[in-house]
């Protein structure tokens, strides 16, 4: 079976190829594990540090028709499309978020539908759907009323996802991340990018400025538990997802300042002293409006986990970016 | 002051200009009640029964980007967004859904943010967008999980809308209509259509099919509460608005046996009895994704108004349509 991974030379698409090329084998529609025999990476710039037969790196423009029918073809049955345009940037950028987020979308049900195939794909949203006045904790069925332009990018994805899947285009699923931490690399424009440079930046010796205040709530899932979602969001059955739309995640509840505290925690103070604490108005204004705490009764039910405590996702991103 | 009406030739969007040629007025984005110097039915076929300066009528295709730049210049300030392809016809043709329900709504915000003067855009969403697995009665925060490619497009609809105000592209306010009930004229393709037929078709000494069994839920609004609600959407100010996406309208929650009760009441029995109960499947299933019941203390608290019973839905529709 073939797979294309959107976003694919991101940090979370690589790392997904590196599990399931580990993993070897996917569900195909009728529930079967099939060997994995091509997965295609595609991004604006091709994936590198692959040395598998089964890996193919695609150059391209995920909102170009051209690209897309190049790279969804009939013989791909699983797509998992992680590319994006991140919140910062889709709110700087209001059109080229509506672009990549909501026109790339588009384009990818449309080339499935007339592939014929009804391809199971697996849409990755985001905790950034949530936003204004809440519920706590927010519960499975409560709406998202997104406060950011990225946020609302993605409940259209979600909505067309469910709708293309329920007219049988396709088999599609929606799994809303939380804040991803810690991501390894470089600060990105995403507005939650903080959540992992604070970790990040001290265990390298560098200096983190935190943008938000120390109560900062964050709803927080290490890549490894992320990994372990999309791939478990491919795998769950169709019926097992019932009416339901897009599934939110079990995150880890937490704050900037418990961060920290945990970072302290596990590499030493003076690591942690790394730490600056300087208020950015606009940033803390968008963060602010994305949920802290949810009860995710739903995602346990199908199989998805989270973390037991940020101790343990310092140690996880220490063991596996820093021991190499 | 200029106004535009999309759909403006449909039932509602005659009504709803009937009731601002005889308002005068509506507010500004200051708040002040300025006079109505024009208003333009734009829809697949001009508009008649008008005769009053101050309606012009235009025919076009609101997803042709010409219509649009040609009807909405930067000189109308208040939109009705009306046009719509109901729910069994979006549902039987999913690209037609697609292009009326979801891009010539966002090629109406486009061209909106191009005039640069945030007109206000009211946005006629559904009850449609509930559907599958919901709480009874359904509440403000209650997710949209629409079972329905009408539903899917109506919030993708009413998250631009949001989406566009946030930015300050447009002033837009989204309402989410029950089910219209008494309707005039003929049957539509809508899967509600049978909430006026049974009622309607009776009246005029006509045998009406009810394709649903008498138990099924409706969550009705008459045309009068409809206009008027319409009105209010327009009139409430953006800081009452606050964060919150499409608003839940209050609704009469009633069920197909007992509309044709109020029939017989109203009307007399020999008029209900010519209701025959034919179950159509299809029909029966999507009415039935929909919500029977709402609690809407949003609406009320803006100043949103609903139906006492539906004895006097059927005598409105008896004094509006047939005492003429």
């Amino acid at each position: 079976m073939q797979v294309l991974i959107t976003g694919g030379a991101g940090f979370l698409g690589a790392k997904l190829a590196h599990a399931l090329l580990q993993k070897g084998t996917l569900a195909d529609a009728g529930g079967r594990q099939q060997a994995i025999t091509r997965i295609t990476l595609l991004d604006r710039s091709a994936a590198t540090g692959f040395d598998d037969a089964r890996i193919a790196t695609a150059e391209g423009d995920v909102s170009d028709p051209a690209v897309i029918a190049a790279h969804l073809t009939p013989a791909v049955s699983s797509v998992f499309h992680l590319a994006a345009v991140v919140s910062g940037e889709a709110e700087a950028d209001f059109d080229l978020g509506m672009r990549i987020n909501l026109d790339a979308t588009r384009l990818l049900l449309e080339q499935a539908r007339r592939n014929g195939n009804a391809p199971r794909i697996v849409f990755t949203s985001s905790v950034a759907v949530f936003g204004g006045e809440l519920p706590d904790p927010v519960l499975d069925s409560t709406a998202p009323t997104p406060q950011g332009s990225y946020g609302a990018q993605k409940v259209m994805g979600e909505l067309m996802v469910a709708d293309y899947s329920r007219k049988g285009f396709v088999d599609g699923r929606s799994v809303r991340l939380p804040t991803i931490t810690v991501r390894p690399g470089k600060a990105n424009k995403a507005a939650s990018s903080f959540a992992s440079g604070i970790i990040r930046e001290p265990l390298n010796g560098v200096v983190a400025v935190c943008p938000v205040p120390p109560e900062t709530r964050v709803w927080a899932m290490s890549p490894r538990s992320a990994v372990k979602n999309l791939v478990q969001a491919h795998e769950v059955t169709r019926d097992a997802l019932g009416t339901g739309g897009a599934i939110n995640l079990p995150g880890l509840a937490t704050t900037a300042g418990d961060m920290v505290a945990a970072l302290a925690r596990v590499a030493g103070p003076e690591v942690a002293q790394r730490v600056q604490w300087q208020k950015d108005e606009a940033i803390t204004r968008l963060v602010g409006s994305w949920p802290g705490r949810f009860v995710t009764p739903r995602a346990e039910r199908l199989g998805f986990v989270g973390d037991a405590d940020f101790d343990s996702v310092v140690q996880a991103y220490i063991d596996d970016e820093l021991a190499r």
